[in-house]
């Protein structure tokens, strides 16, 4: 159902620029690949196999044409987190053998999610907690990549982790390594900062803004260049090693009932987060192109992806961002083209084994490192401490929780305190004695604006929905309102988006309160659906006061004849 | 600051009257104060120690002029449900002694609440909570009761534990127990059915009512001249048994760590149980005296209650509602009412030790037992069951949760599910295209009015903050509302009644998404604090659009000149 219909063109069109797509895709995912397995704290393949089937499974399900399935930055981190807190209870079992445990979970969890219709619990991270949850994850990730870069011993999976192993390394860095390490850092920086200036001297700027993205793979070339020549394995440089060819290592996940259960609570945390980052890119990217995302079917695919890495040897898999904006950018047309990058990673893998053995991972760090380090936004935090300190707070505390605690608490507590402060901002609304905008039929607050009181008559808005959150205090926010005068009070309704039943019973009691004290009440602009319910209670009828259309004929027809 | 200035009268006349009706409260506390002591599974004279010192202390401390604190019904239920569900692990601990550990602990959680304006968090238990959870302890009370009133020697905390004992129960009924207990409810019945209008006959009818209120006094004078007479005690009637001389044994609780920190959560929900209980009471009569109540005030005077009791060898106690009926219709006149309230009850426990010894407690069973049904109130049942239908299934769960596990469970999810339900209502929106009233400047819902629409131009009313909840939506929520000719879109802000980052985000999107369209998006009617918010970001400059004070006005200016 997409709303701007997609040009009309020739299949073959769509089948070569999706090949094309695939092709760039491929080449710009295979060290990608490698690398976030390594984050995960797998064995380097198990990226590849991560890249084949799921993206076949999600290709089938899913309903974005654009979003690229794999492994992803922060699931990868989440990953070596979640099986480093777990796998000390279960020595036998090996971390890429939880790993399918983990994916197997998350699929379970993500297609019961897209089944009950659970999708708008994506809505739980809120804005703030997501920017502080991606900004500290991806500073975790940097802090992980940097001994990798520079030849040291030490590997953690959160900041601490890596600084206190650091400390005690005994080998705090090692040249050969660092020097390639810094080596590729330097370049992709150098690319990343003038590389699309200089393409775009001799190339349009789509080419040149494609060609700059491949430069981690001529930097993985290079590398693999230097180090065949230099024999630097033989120095001391930690290599990819030998990858096993890739042959479809389809298997059960084992079926350790503790271990499931151990790995349970992650796994929750760990499909959130996948619904969440692979909504929000299929969504951003769906609405440049008019494409209508399904979540439910997202959902759907997301849940196939997962199980399917779970029986061939992957790992968690989500919709990443930077995957998914290299598939934007080199013009994929329908979600298949998934399936034929799916189908060259096969090839690819099968064909680099051989040279990619020989790279060094000092440079898979500086990709993924650089890679996590452009994922972080900081203008969300300068907005959000302008906009709303509390809000900021609850980013910048998340952020700060990510990287010196871990991914699962820092969400938990970001989530808690996000319903928190939704739930203080419904107790305490404002409210506005109201008068009328001179010549209209508007009526606004009587301390902002310049406008007309009837005497005898308050015209209260109180800018909330009637809640047990702020039903108590109903009666205690329009009586000091009242003046000595004040015969008759009028409730504007219609910022009143709903009444639950606290505030059923609140809006009876002021209506009794105000009763004793022979004021009428009368209430103005309910809404339709608010006064749907009220009347299954024939309430309208009990209520001793009046129920106007609008406020102005309200204010017009004066109090009630007899009263 | 009351609002109606109280009569000047005498200072002698207030004292008169409080005295008066000190007195005719101390004599129906004495009952209800030995009965919860046993409900809570303590010695009867318990009750009377935290009838004396937390008076005074509340007096001196709480702003409301009728509240009475004491012992409890509901407290008292969850005391004995607490104590016995962590004693067990402390084999060398009295319940008594635990009774105050819990009281202190009680006493310092509320004195926090009230240092940190926390009084808001009472906010948390939601009208279907708290009907809910008073008519399951209500009813927990009347099961606890049945087997004492009939004399088996089965004794519980909740109903499945009741049933349970009293089907291996020993002594399924004693007959001479169950004669005095069903004598006691059969009078009390009758009294409260009948009383009032007989007693209607000859008195006028407010101390008509006064004196049926008197029933219980009666009840347990004849049953104790009953019980001396035909000496009960030796027929296997169990008594309240010989009380030691009232001695204010004050003395600090218990220091134990680990009781302390085993009670620590049953205490922070009866803190909030007790602080919304003794709120509830005080503000619906104070608004009846027309008296003002400040909420920190009253948490501070609970507080000091509580850890007087602790130290004075009492138990939890709260403000009562039965109790405080009692004190409002006695004509209590100033808080000090209590302070006499709590001497006459040390002078009454000395002289009636001796007589209340030979009081069968199957008679206090009766009391109690209907005093808690007659606390059970259907109505709000039947009210939500038409409603809403989701706050009836709370209502009914906490109900049957407090009845059939315990008081903890049932109202953590409670409160849990109140606030999920919240949740859900601001995520689904009501979203509704309106049009002009015909005749006036007021627009409402098109499916609901006959109004008249502006061809080319949608107006949208979103019924709902835009919060995290919704934010992921909005652009889905008004991008089907769009026509093929719409060329601008107005968005009514007054429900819109507060925007947070997500929400500030999702407008964002929403105006980039349609701009995309060459549809012209403005706002009009946004609050004033809305709009002091936006613009700390410079956002309305910023933002595409334009800004009206009214709908009326935005739908009269047409569209923007250039664009």
């Amino acid at each position: 159902m997409t709303l701007r219909p997609p040009r009309r063109e020739a299949p073959s069109d769509v089948l070569r620029d999706d090949l094309l797509a695939a092709a760039i895709i491929t080449i710009l995912l295979i060290p990608q690949s490698l690398a976030y397995a390594l984050l995960a704290g797998l064995p380097p393949q198990v990226g590849l196999y991560a890249s084949f089937l799921p993206l076949i499974a999600y290709a089938l399900l899913g309903t974005s044409q654009v979003m690229a399935v794999g492994p992803a930055a922060v699931p990868s981190l989440m990953t070596a987190q979640m099986l480093g807190a777990v796998l000390p209870q279960f020595p036998g079992v090996a971390p890429e053998a939880a790993a399918l445990v983990l994916a197997a979970e998350v699929g379970l969890l993500l297609a019961a999610a897209a089944l009950l219709r659970l999708d708008a619990l994506t809505a739980l991270l809120s804005m703030p907690v997501l920017q502080g949850f991606v900004a500290g994850a991806c500073l975790s990730i940097v802090a992980t990549q940097a001994p990798v870069l520079v030849g040291s011993s030490a590997r953690g999976t959160s900041l601490p982790e890596v600084l206190q192993r650091w400390w005690q390394a005994e080998l705090p860095w090692q040249g050969w390594t660092a020097a390639f390490g810094l080596a590729a850092l330097a370049a992709l920086l150098l690319v990343r900062w003038r590389g699309r200036r200089w393409l775009g001297r001799w190339l349009p700027p789509v080419q040149a803004a494609l060609l700059t993205k491949m430069a981690p793979l001529a930097v993985v070339g290079l590398a693999i260049a230097a180090s065949l020549a230099w024999e630097v394995a033989q120095h001391g440089v930690r290599t990819v090693g030998a990858l096993p060819r890739i042959g479809l290592p389809l298997a059960w996940p084992l079926t350790d009932p503790a271990l499931w259960r151990a790995l349970l609570p992650s796994a929750g945390v760990l499909a959130l987060v996948t619904a969440v980052e692979s909504l929000a890119v299929a969504e951003s990217l769906g609405l440049k192109r008019g494409e209508r995302i399904v979540p439910r079917r997202e959902l759907a695919g997301l849940a196939a992806a997962n199980l399917a890495a779970a029986v061939s040897s992957g790992q968690p898999v989500a919709g990443g961002l930077s995957r998914s904006a290299v598939a934007f950018d080199a013009g994929t047309r329908t979600r298949w083209a998934g399936l034929y990058v799916a189908l060259m990673m096969a090839v690819a893998a099968l064909v680099l084994a051989g040279p990619l053995a020989a790279l060094p991972r000092a440079v898979l760090a500086a990709i993924i490192g650089l890679a996590a380090w452009s994922l972080i936004d900081w203008r969300p935090f300068r907005q959000a401490w302008h906009y709303d300190r509390g809000e900021f707070v609850v980013m910048a505390g998340v952020a700060a929780l990510t990287l010196l605690v871990n991914v699962e608490k820092a969400l938990v507590v970001g989530v808690a305190v996000s319903i928190a402060l939704l739930l203080k901002r419904t107790a305490r609304p404002h409210v506005a004695r109201i008068g009328r905008v001179p010549g209209t039929e508007h009526y606004r607050n009587v301390d902002r604006h310049q406008v007309e009181c009837t005497p005898g008559v308050l015209a209260l808005r109180i800018d909330e929905s009637l809640l047990f959150t702020n039903a108590r205090q109903l009666p205690s926010e329009v009586v000091p309102q009242l003046q000595p005068d004040t015969r008759r009070v009028v409730l504007l309704m219609s910022p009143v988006n709903t009444i639950d039943f606290s505030g059923l019973e609140a809006l009876e009691a002021l209506d009794a309160l105000l009763a004793e004290r022979a004021i009428a009440l009368d209430l103005a602009e309910i809404k339709g659906p608010v006064q749907d319910r009220l009347q299954t209670l024939g309430w309208p009828q009990h209520f001793r006061g009046r129920i106007f259309l609008s406020l102005h004929q309200a204010m017009q027809a004066g109090p009630a004849a007899a009263d």
